[in-house]
């Protein structure tokens, strides 16, 4: 439990939580552990040591504070960057590195919640600063944004795989493996600069 | 409204309905257009025109009567026994071919149930009956069984994006070059046979 006003050490440091970082922080907690039909706005009070008025004071709704709190984007950002002839690589070593288990428990209450219109549009934004914004301009070759958004999909489906149906084999296989297998699919989508000069798809 | 013992023309010809055949069809209607949590045994009841408790007799529960009638097996049955040079492409044809708004509402329910074990299990087993069992003695090359599985997820995504997030580009695009482009994706994973007899992957 996370109360607003204590003091958290982390490598020394002492911070002190606001009310609206303690509930931030108590959220995420629950929505990444039961999801969000099973968190109630009760329950992210009593774990941040607030009132549940104060929890709709500063987010508004559970659902407000679902999306404030499940912050799917910036978990690819650096991967979209760099070279692309590792791209599919990247960013298949990317969902499997540190941080992991975040991604897939906020990828899952994320997915789980698309009923919601406030939801899809939220994870369709997210694809969009991940995926379109960055990868379009610079795909060479043909339907540049459709491939984009395919790897998107791509990457969705992995993720699919191992935080939604638990795939036994793809959490439990060589990670190593799994990047160099999976990356070669996502980069039949990247298409390489030819090297006379024109593009290639 | 589909009463157990009406008569249902189809065709010219004339079925009558048993009282299972009425829970089920009203069933896999009401989980499509609203999802597992927002169909009561109530509901279904209504719309078979037979008692709530009449559906708890035959199915068991909600949980049990939305396994038996939300059928995602056999949707790629046909697609993974033709030529695996073009496979890739046949899976995405044949989900974007007739049935496409049945498949991607039975997706979309039980993507959204994943919070329950069983939905879990049974998409797993989905996964194996129409990718891993067909696909893993048929594909040339090293890791058969882990390519396998990655050919499901990556069929996984572009229903994610189609179902789930609903991605407007993708929902609209031409099926055709749709299926030439992510087709390709799916392609790395298979591997074709090297014409000097070797396996390549």
């Amino acid at each position: 439990m996370t109360r607003p006003g204590q003091h958290c050490g982390l490598r020394g440091v002492t911070v002190t939580l606001t009310t609206r970082e303690a509930i931030a922080r108590a959220a995420g907690a629950l929505f990444e552990q039961h999801g969000y039909t099973g968190t109630s706005v009760r329950a992210v009070a009593a774990e941040a040591g607030v009132d549940p008025a104060l929890v709709i004071r500063h987010f508004g709704s559970k659902e407000k504070l679902f999306l404030d709190t499940m912050d799917l984007q910036g978990h690819f950002g650096g991967a979209t960057l760099g070279p692309l002839e590792e791209l599919g690589e990247r960013l298949v070593a990317t969902l499997l590195g540190p941080g992991r288990d975040v991604r897939l428990s906020a990828y899952r209450a994320m997915v789980r919640a698309t009923d919601s219109e406030l939801v899809r549009a939220r994870l369709l934004d997210a694809l969009e600063e991940m995926f379109v914004g960055p990868l379009t301009p610079r795909l060479p070759g043909p339907h540049a944004e459709l491939r984009a958004r395919l790897i998107g999909a791509q990457v969705a489906g992995l993720l699919d795989q191992m935080a939604l149906v638990e795939d036994p084999v793809l959490v439990s296989v060589d990670p190593d493996l799994l990047t160099r297998t999976y990356g070669a699919a996502i980069q039949a989508l990247v298409g390489v600069p030819d090297p006379t000069g024109g593009p290639v798809s």
